[in-house]
């Protein structure tokens, strides 16, 4: 489907797309805001969601609590529209820059998924170090847009 | 070690970091430059390097390819100083903004490890898509830099 990996030389110097999904068939996506270069997202793409996202330069995913190919805005209406992607040295991990407009990309309802940052230095008890919310204020209320559905944070 | 994962309410919208590390005790780490907003590398930590990373100020990861927690920049002497770690909403990613000065981050010479870009729309082959390098110029020479050490990337 995608050209094969055959040699480490072709991976990492070559210009040839040739991914490593991992044994589940799935490759790390990191998705981040082309005006502000903010980590938006997390996730994962299978090959079917990677050819989706080049063809149509929309954001597709592998929902891994739905096991399904997943049109990123398809409840929500927060499309993204793809400005770049690229792949790192091995082609083991995708970065796609996006344009969300105004919207919100995280399903709690914040415009990043990294919405609260930890503490940096010496810490004395690991069971208690208490990060800052970053957004104050939420882009949607989940409880509105996404009724219904199931949570896919899990335990 | 870290807070227990005991409810979805408290991991979404607690201050507490409870961290999921996946069945191989690892979470996947996006690291950024600070000035830029470029990402530099995906990788992991496990909870030992989390922790060496969030009480040192210096990036630690865990190596897939040697098994061990890993300095960023020991061999190479390219530090990443933190400047600062946030974690998504399930909490199992985690987004680190790093100072790396006018040092590098990939081991094929790079800047950052992703320094190639695909070309999106319509594709007549997905064996035949040619990227584009969008770093012209390596910053350091890794044959002199990883003299005798073993190139992680594998096919």
């Amino acid at each position: 489907m995608f050209k094969k990996r055959e040699n480490v030389a072709a991976i990492e110097e070559g210009k040839l797309l040739s991914p490593k999904f991992d044994k589940d068939g799935l490759i790390p996506v990191v998705t981040t805001d082309c005006k502000t270069g903010e980590v938006l997202m997390h996730s994962y793409m299978n090959a079917e969601a990677l050819k989706k996202t080049i063809e149509s330069k929309e954001a597709y995913y592998w929902s891994r609590s739905r096991k399904s190919v997943w049109h990123k805005g398809e409840v929500s209406g927060f499309i993204q529209k793809v400005i770049e992607i690229r792949i790192d040295d091995d082609q083991d991990s995708i970065w796609m820059s996006v344009d969300i407009g105004n919207g919100a990309s995280c399903h709690v309802g914040y415009k990043s998924c990294f919405y609260r940052s930890m503490p940096l230095g010496k810490v004395e008890n690991f069971e208690k170090v208490e990060m800052e919310f970053k957004e104050k204020k939420k882009r949607f209320d989940p409880n509105i847009v996404y009724k219904n559905k199931t949570n896919p944070t899990k335990i």
